[in-house]
């Protein structure tokens, strides 16, 4: 039998040297704080994410993959910021110490740690149900890609395919039936989102206003609308779904997911008429997809129009936490 | 009936305005993240901090009280840094939003937030198992406090009394007896331990190390110990116990909670001979009481030192998470 692992000996073993060394770390894990140097004439940029097992992911999901969607929902909010990635921390609630599941964890950890080049810096690690809550920390140039800064006439945009993760779930939940290949593709949509950091960054002086999509499209595009107390008017028509997406369910369902499913990590922004051609240069260079989805206007609230002009009624705008 | 109260609701109604105003902090609460500035020529110094129900306090405690010491217990790491406090975020999962409860859990928060001068900047609200972390930041001048800073020869001393939460934990589980008087005051050492983050910034060029005692006196201090690669011996004679304690448990019992109890998050520091009246003067300007309690020497380890000069035997060394 192995012996019981103490918290100690648990954080040197798995928790120590995640992701790349950095100048800007003067302090990582082992003492009471860690220490940073945010880059002279830059912000700070700051963001708390849990996932609870059982509600953020399913209780029997892969170590490896809770780890790695744990940061990069963690990260995709830097991104919606236009932030550099600078240091992670990591709160973690185990029900047991399982060194097994803990390699699997730490290994994921790891990885999307050197993906997104951030370090470990510090943790928590307690006894009690499977929670993971991880902060990032970024660095930023100015005011940032703020929810608050659309403007009337900007176009809104999206990066990616949205309503993947939304399917995702419903395949685990056996609601809708995939092949193997679809559900390969749809379940590493959801345990591998990838945050559109790079591109964030590269967006600051392009796009007026993002937020990472994580709620649902008509969620989080209403949170831009009311920042900037404006409206915002989706075209249906628009929206990127996958080759996938579209074989698995009917195309209303794949609109329904893609509106409201949430868990994408995709960007959404919103773009002056002038900075258009720019913005589609800047994600033909980064390889990113980026999609034209609709239009800021004048008013309140988010409307979905279907292609004949009419309004789409939705039977839920977004995910509700309670 | 009250209606459901949504995610963004519950944050507008009670994690909005928490804590002072500060230039240092760009944007809030209610953005993809929080902006902030670190002082010029300083760096930034963070912490994470997980309670968990039933774990770290009991299920039935108070919601005022569990926020005071959630936000104490994160402070107290910046105070062993020597930080000064900047911002915090609260990552918190609610089995139910409750109104009465989350009343109570804001005004406790936002007390605390005043008391240490700490404004809320961000969090993550979800459903799930009562679930408290807190992540504070602060700024330091060039290294902080560190653990590895121990020199030997230097004096080992704590601020306050010890063993007092580990006596209130003690008259919750109906372990021991104490009538009303005592029983308010150890409750109190519990829920409300002072994070001593005024005295920390002082610290900084007259203590060597320092770290605060979470986890139980021998363990903190071991932790120094080993950061430092030297031993630590304790004169166990001059512990500082609280008359509430001598009241309510033997001499050996009491002695027992100091050494090994944890949770009263005072400080324990180690200060060269030269700089040993500097500190007394500093301790006696703030109004802390300070206690010299042993020695760091060459060697390893944590050694407990009876008044006639032989060992004593502890039957736990600190606080074990798993």
């Amino acid at each position: 039998m192995q012996p019981a692992l103490g918290e100690f000996d648990l954080i040197r073993q798995y928790f120590s040297d995640i992701g790349p060394r950095s100048a800007e770390v003067q302090l990582s894990v082992g003492d009471d704080c860690a220490l940073l140097s945010v880059p002279a004439g830059r912000r700070l940029a700051i963001s708390i994410d849990t996932l609870i097992a059982g509600r953020h992911f399913p209780e029997e999901a892969n170590a490896k993959e809770i780890a790695t969607r744990a940061l990069a929902v963690a990260i995709s909010d830097l991104a919606a910021m236009g932030a550099t990635p600078l240091a992670f921390t990591l709160a973690i609630a185990l029900p047991q110490a399982n060194s097994e599941w803990l390699s699997l964890f730490s290994a994921g950890l790891a990885e999307a740690a050197d993906f997104y080049g951030i370090p470990l810096v510090g943790g928590d690690t307690t006894k009690g149900p499977l929670t993971i809550t991880v902060q990032v920390h970024g660095s930023v140039a100015g005011n940032g890609l703020q929810r608050s800064a659309a403007q009337a006439g900007d176009s809104i945009f999206v990066t990616g395919f949205l309503g993947d993760a939304a399917a995702a779930l419903a395949v685990i939940r056996q609601e809708i039936k995939s092949d193997t290949e679809q559900t390969g593709y749809l379940l590493d949509r959801f345990y591998r989102p990838e945050a559109r950091v790079v591109l964030g960054q590269q967006l600051l002086g392009i796009a007026n206003a993002a937020i990472d999509i994580s709620d649902g499209l008509v969620a989080d595009l209403g949170h831009i609308a009311r920042a900037s107390a404006l409206a915002a008017d989706i075209q249906v028509d628009t929206l990127p779904l996958s080759p996938v997406l579209k074989a698995v369910v009917s195309e209303p369902q794949a609109r329904q997911f893609a509106l409201t499913g949430g868990d994408d990590y995709e960007l959404c922004l919103t773009v002056s008429q002038n900075n258009k051609q720019q913005l589609l240069a800047c994600c033909r260079a980064a390889g990113v997809k980026i999609t034209e989805i609709g239009t800021i206007t004048p008013g309140a609230g988010v409307s979905c129009i279907n292609g004949d002009g009419k309004p789409l009624k939705l039977s839920r705008s977004g995910y509700q936490h309670f």
